[in-house]
């Protein structure tokens, strides 16, 4: 998750790497999927490592979705689908955002989802949830894929068959 | 889209039997996820020829997915999640069913998507969209691929890579 | 429920009629909130009577509600704010109508909310419910109001004190 | 908005009053529904002083609502209505909350939605909303009131008649 169309060059390409590294994992990658920003930079990374992406989009149709999104999820919801981001997630990385970004954090943690912030500093806000393990913070695409693997996988992977999520 | 746990033997396993040909076209299937009647007939029947499945959950969890489902997108939205089903849909095949499958039928052609009632007769409710051309009836699960295929195939595939859909 | 735009005279004047008696029953009426066809008759209605109408938007902004409309909830859902307004109504009442209003009826059923169909006959799809004891026909709409007060009020208001409900 | 079972006394106090201020003004009061926290004490004191409340309740009945919401809308939606809450409110106060609260300060802002934090120092992390003049502070109930008569009032009430929002 992170900024839009706002969202600087040195963000997008620290979600570029991320999205390659997911992809090296063997992971799904899942965002916005708009063709913008952090969604854009990292859904590009991980196709360009030969990975799986899904785009949960706010409009009508998909094709409003990036071009490196494999499976637009067409909901029509308007920002009511962040919560489908995160529900969907087995874990969140966040890199710097706005009002969306934020929504997206609080919602992940509300509902008990683990969160990486990488480069992403939202200050005070959320260390009730650092303290009960859920937030962790990372200097580094590399150190945010670290932490998922090492610390917050728990080898419990949903209804998901192991097969596609490491494909 | 069809019946849940009310879903009887034989629209389960022409379920089954529409889940096998929609992998050997080479397309995702997508359903409601759940671990019942149509919904886990037809995603096992993709699963047996080697396809792609997307679950849309009404609940807070994958856990609640059925097994054959290798995507499980989760929107702890209820029956709210039917839109979402049809729009991300790029035809929807309808088996027969009770308020959650006419939703998703009258919702899928509201919105202008492509519908096949497979062996599902619901009156004559929804005439006026077949005037329209976007409601077909189907016999067979053969023939609901072959409207598909031959009748509603436009070459549009929205914003998804040719090498997803005809992975 | 029932047509926006495509609503002929002669049910917007059933409506507006509807409108007109809901209020004078002190009941709450409730609708899509739009400023057309019967959305717009009954919420007319209800006002003239010195009722108080919701409107369920299903835009990101109540400049688009009906004038009528004393409350606008402003869902940015789209059609999925369709289940809100079966979820929030303790009965409806369906005029002839396409997708939008057949996906009502529907997903009230599906939830076990009493429905009367008022001049609207939508074919044998939705008979299993009429068995049921949740799906009625009128002819009028004093005959909607009438089943609504004599046969489908428990004397249960959720939790809605009876002063708002009359009010 | 604001916490739910979790929120201490001194922020239910404030949110009684502030309920109490909102209902003096003959503005309407919206807020999450549920019998808890700032839910039910913002709702309770806007009863106390005749004013109208409305509940945008998560789960699937009005049941579930404090008995101090006169209009429980039901989204069955969980978090997704936090949405909802925000788009139809045309002023926002925040009192003391975890993720739920976050994420409505954040979407609420997203959307251009003028916010007051009552009591509720969040740090840095909306600091760019404030500069937008969308985000203020406020110290009191009477203050945040203050803001939204004096400061954020546009004479604009959207889609509302007057007689409703001025009751």
């Amino acid at each position: 998750m992170g900024g839009g169309e706002s969202a600087p060059p040195e963000d997008c390409a620290a979600a570029y790497r991320l999205g390659q590294l997911i992809a090296e994992e063997g992971w799904v990658l899942l965002n916005g999927g708009r063709p913008a920003g952090i969604m854009e930079a990292s859904a590009k990374g991980a196709k360009d490592r030969g990975g799986l992406t899904i785009g949960i989009l706010p409009g009508n149709s998909a094709r409003h979705a990036s071009k490196y999104i494999d499976i637009p999820v067409v909901t029509g919801m308007g920002d009511a689908r962040n919560v489908i981001n995160v529900l969907t997630s087995d874990a969140v990385v966040a890199l710097p955002g706005k009002g969306g970004t934020i929504s997206e954090v609080a919602l992940a943690l509300k509902n008990g989802k683990k969160v990486v912030l990488l480069n992403f500093d939202p200050g005070k806000i959320f260390e009730t949830y650092r303290e009960s393990g859920l937030l962790r913070n990372a200097g580094s695409p590399e150190e945010a894929v670290k932490i998922i693997r090492n610390e917050f996988c728990s080898g419990d992977r949903g209804g998901r068959p192991a097969e596609v999520v490491k494909k």
